[in-house]
């Protein structure tokens, strides 16, 4: 498996997937370097006058709510729409869900308006996205990841797609496969945007790899791993930040399976 | 009064507080990170359907006009309103003010639509926001410095709050209260968006210690340490940028009491 | 030449011209500081309440069409009129020409809008802004490079301005005057934006230099050794983008004139 994970690493490298963005201001430019650093080409276009040709030539759709504004949320329903019409994969990485009843709502109006391939968000986000859809369901647990596991496992049935949550340990879920990935550093978190970079990688692997399940392990443990490999060689969040940039480019194979650590 | 900036900043770790800032597209991705390397939790917003919800949360608001444009300005005042009457402290960064008639104008609207309880900016700035509201006053003084201080004193008096001259040595001012930092490195200044990080980190400040003038001499003291240790590893701006977010995140009790200088 | 090249920078140092900045939002942050790592001062600002006011007080106006939407076109063609009728040069970036039937209908609008001194882009930009004003011109030959010479050479002859290929090897002409540059590195195309950083510094050289194309040459002669010398102590582009903005700011005339390789 590990190996295989690798593969569809060179894979996306091989065909350098343009991965179309719309995403949030915080880090678009974060993201874009992401993309280039494993080898995919990134386009960040959000205007209802394009979104549509965007996806024409795009391989897989990012959509992040980030910082959200109605324009953006109409272009967004567009590219969407056009993205399912011509079978182009799509992630939704719903920043914030929970914060803003705005959040809520868009949240909901995007996952009417098509079928997304992938979701990945943290434990809260994901939980608030089951209890905004459904707020009279009882949640017994008071395990917090427990609660998230429940909830992925949720939407993944109602959507019928993968569900990511991204933490400690990253959870990959689609209907009866799981997976976990425990790579990754507690200083990731001092990043801005390190999530939406994930997320924005799974487009690059989605975009490539057609099984989306293995598609979203195989970005998250290579995330996981660059992140992993750059705490190594980094003082703060700032270093961290151009070391993960770097291990995304120049990460070896042997560094890859060394490292990698996945549990089914 | 040096340990007691530093136990104002280790306060803001143990926080953690919600600064939500409406800022410039320039510097939304390094506030972010200056913010989270201070161990606060930044969430940029700006669309009026969800800046009051904002406020509902947030622990600080920040106002940024770097790039300004009406929509946004609309939901400045709406955020700014909200947050005088949930009590939650705002900092205002009046990017450019002097540059253009709009931006002029904007920071009068801002400053009518409500109370912010620290302004901070550099000396041209701080001029120009008197001057536009005032161009009848005599200035007689010939030297800049001594102008902003005028200009500081003046607005200090008229909106009643925190009021902070940042460049080679930083003034903050409050009524009678007076201080000067003497820390920083003039490589900063060629590096984008630092007086917007001093702003957005001023945000957390507000937001953990109740004294808005001790909380910004704290915050412009630990930026001012960050950067002056920062210039001494880096061969520019590039590495610069990059060091400071580190020691934001790493610097010591002892890094920070040897090379703070300050003055009432 | 080489001299001359290495003493016009000097000449931007020395007047760190005003270099508005309408540009996407991607490289916002990392143009910013390329024009402050040179010694030039950037201003961003897009909004048609100020742009025309920004143009009274910049030396040189940048456009780049990365991130669009028609409230920031609408304001990139009162920026472009305002410039023109203030003598004040415009660079144009045309990113992702060729891509959608927007970017293309907003080119052709921008350059009815006025006159640019400089357009820079890479050779399917190029060529994309030629068969898209001209789709029956047959294009006979087969190699890309000498399409987008062809290409380069008509918009020079009907736009009567200074068009930049940027690649491999960076070509800038101007009517009957040609000339490469050999700098640079292949890693450079792994960081988001060095086109943009390109374009912006050109921006600072035709604020600073009245003869458009020598400014044009020596502003791609600079990014283009800084590039080079950055990638030699570079991991990757993370650490390439960081010291790319370091030998921006420090880079010796001795580093410039030993590197630097220009053909005519």
């Amino acid at each position: 498996m590990e190996q295989n994970l690798w593969n569809n690493f060179q894979k996306v490298r091989a065909k350098s997937p343009l991965v179309h963005n719309i995403t949030n201001y915080v880090v678009m430019n974060s993201t874009a370097n992401a993309l280039l650093a494993i080898g995919a080409s990134p386009v960040m276009a959000h205007s209802a006058e394009e979104v549509e040709d965007m996806e024409k030539i795009a391989n897989a759709l990012v959509i992040n709510i980030g910082t959200l504004s109605p324009a953006w949320i109409a272009a967004m329903k567009l590219a969407v729409k056009k993205a399912n019409a011509l079978n182009k994969p799509i992630v939704l990485d719903p920043v914030g869900a929970g914060a803003t009843a705005f959040r809520n709502k868009t949240i909901t109006e995007l996952l009417e308006a098509g079928k997304f391939s992938v979701i990945r968000a943290n434990a809260s986000e994901i939980m608030s996205m089951v209890s905004a859809e459904n707020r009279t369901k009882g949640v017994d647990s008071t395990n917090t990841m427990e609660q998230a596991y429940d909830s992925a496992e949720y939407l993944c049935g109602k959507y019928n797609n993968v569900v990511c949550i991204s933490g400690k340990t990253d959870i990959v879920m689609s209907g009866k496969l799981k997976m976990k990935i425990h790579n990754g550093h507690e200083m990731m978190s001092r990043v801005t945007g390190l999530g939406c970079t994930a997320t924005a990688i799974i487009g690059a692997f989605i975009g490539t790899i057609e099984d989306a399940f293995t598609a979203t392990v195989s970005a998250m443990a290579v995330i996981g791993v660059a992140g992993e490999l750059a705490a190594k060689i980094s003082a703060g969040p700032g270093s961290l930040q151009m070391n993960i940039l770097d291990k995304l480019y120049n990460m070896s194979e042997q560094e890859f399976l060394q490292n990698v650590k996945i549990e089914s």
